[in-house]
């Protein structure tokens, strides 16, 4: 049964108009120059189809990522291209880790796939009997998220290596979804983009979404030299899946990323650092992650999320994650103001000032 | 294998800027006032995710089709909902029509049902034996389109109601794609609206794409009074698929679509009786049609198509629809200026003047 199970909707329900909403992880920095007005000139093209293959965005994104941008598939956000994977690979099982991002597992379902879980221990991060596990289960394909969410360990990329070893043997699928990977300080040593021209059998993901701070717009994509796999993904989904205003904003979030993401980068990594070092100081156990959010366990005998929503403070309650229980949190970094407005209101309601 | 099968993507190829594409059904009016504005004032919500539940959208759709806005579901357009459906229902046989719009075959192959066709006689009108042909194959799902794309037929509301009775009593889905519909006049007479209050087998699909002319923009809806199945449309494909800026579109082009409709089918109406008197004139022969389009069978022995493109004209080839082969054509009804271009063109063409 349909379950929402994601953060960054509490603006929708009803009387929450003002709430501060840290159970999704936007770039703080906002929408980057040039992007509304890209979308404004663009929308006086809405009368016509957009461009079914993205053609101008896939080059764009070819130069970014500095591979050939026949490699690129657009989607209409990145779950798009995970509801598409399972069946443009016709995968009868499909390995996902616990706790992580719920699409995969759903998108599986979805395709009726056998789903088998690697549950993390208790530091959350993978390691080596991950390669142990799909040795054992021999899945069709594996989903590593990196970093993980909401956990925001990264995953070394000999153990992904070794992945990608295995399952290029046993004729398996591997996707490293990098949604938030450009959050991550020294980017290149947790990328898996130089494995791709190696691994035919990698599908790499990511997304416009929480870098360039558009989760209402749409646009997610995926890297992987297979040229068969590209064609499926085009096949199991509906065609024009990109509008013509999301091709645009991506287009334009383009122009100016590197300097838009290493100023990203250096905001989030004083941001996310004042926020572990002050819920480690009020007694919550803080997992160091690598991305734009903030991964905790609250030892405390008091749900976190409900009283903070009192104070117009939403976090991710990761109760619903495979793995987690109700003791775990995950939470934005935002604005400074927005960080701080957070920690003040959860030393008023833990009782700690 | 993936091949790109629809019209509307003629300017998107090379050298082809200037050309007049009537391989897609626009409406000839464009964009009805105040849909570029709502999109311009909604870019700035952009930096948090869309409402996945299209709240206020659903329900501006449930007073414009006079409807429960809990029987409404809305998409990324109306081909993410075809994608949706098998799956949603666990669809083993689908039933479609030769010929039809492409994507109710492609979703169900790519879900992994089994196909099965009702291929229409010469006159492409659906008639009782389609009933026959149901009971024999006792499919899972029925797909019928109204009017048919890319004939431009009705269905007669009695038959469809046979449909409906007998699929009910063996389990059985029927969609109805309306997409084109409030193209046609007395709507009233052809809808299936009526039948969603009785038949909870009964989904009906409409799109924003052609009558409020977006197809940049995406969106589309079903209608369906089951509420497990549209739980279910929710849990089979990505969540967030409608963007804010389409929920925005959405809103803002139902606010005077009566009228709007109004205008459109008056305007249709005579120019497509133009230019089905023009084209049967000239020796085509014309199947009368009741949508934005016209569809006609060449029985010259030129490729009609190939000689208006070096004109700059781009009309629909339809020899890759299932029961179709390369005499036939559809052209969509333009502006008044296009239509005639049109026109003049293909006497040109044919050495007819």
């Amino acid at each position: 049964m349909y379950e929402y199970s994601h953060g960054g909707n509490a603006v929708f329900e009803k009387g929450n108009n003002s709430i501060i909403d840290l159970s999704a992880n936007i770039n703080p920095l906002g929408i980057p120059l040039g992007v509304r007005e890209a979308v404004i000139d663009e929308i006086f093209n809405s009368d016509r189809y957009p461009d079914n293959f993205s053609n101008e965005l896939r080059h764009r994104i070819g130069m970014f990522e500095n591979v050939d941008s026949n490699w690129v598939f657009c989607g209409n956000g990145a779950s798009d291209i995970i509801f598409r994977l399972p069946r443009a690979v016709n995968a009868a099982k499909i390995m996902v880790i616990a706790p992580t991002f719920s699409d995969y597992e759903r998108a599986a379902i979805s395709y009726g796939s056998e789903v088998v879980y690697h549950t993390l221990s208790n530091n959350f991060t993978l390691e080596a009997d991950f390669l142990d596990a799909i040795k054992y289960q021999k899945p069709d394909m594996v989903f590593i998220c990196n970093p993980n969410n909401p956990t925001g360990q990264l995953v070394e990329s000999r153990l992904i290596k070794g992945v990608l070893d295995y399952c290029k043997q046993i004729g398996a699928w591997v996707v490293v979804d990098e949604c938030f990977i450009d959050f991550t300080q020294h980017v290149e040593n947790y990328t898996c983009k130089n494995f791709l021209a190696e691994y035919s059998n990698l599908v790499i993901l990511k997304a416009f979404t929480k870098i360039f701070t558009i989760p209402g717009i749409r646009l997610g994509y995926a890297l992987c030299t297979n040229e068969t796999l590209i064609q499926n993904l085009y096949f199991h989904g509906a065609d024009w899946s990109v509008s013509n205003l999301a091709q645009a904003a991506g287009i334009a979030a383009l122009k100016n990323a590197p300097n838009f993401i290493k100023q990203t980068v250096k905001y989030i990594s004083v941001e996310r650092r004042r926020i572990e070092q002050e819920l480690a100081r009020l007694g919550f156990k803080v997992f160091s992650a690598h991305a734009n959010y903030v991964f905790f366990q609250n030892p405390y005998p008091f749900n976190l999320r409900h009283k903070l929503d009192k104070k117009g403070i939403r976090i991710r309650h990761c109760g619903n994650y495979h793995g987690l229980d109700d003791s775990y949190y995950r939470i934005a970094v935002s604005t400074t103001e927005n960080n701080t407005k957070a920690l003040e209101a959860i030393q008023y309601v833990g009782g700690f000032s």
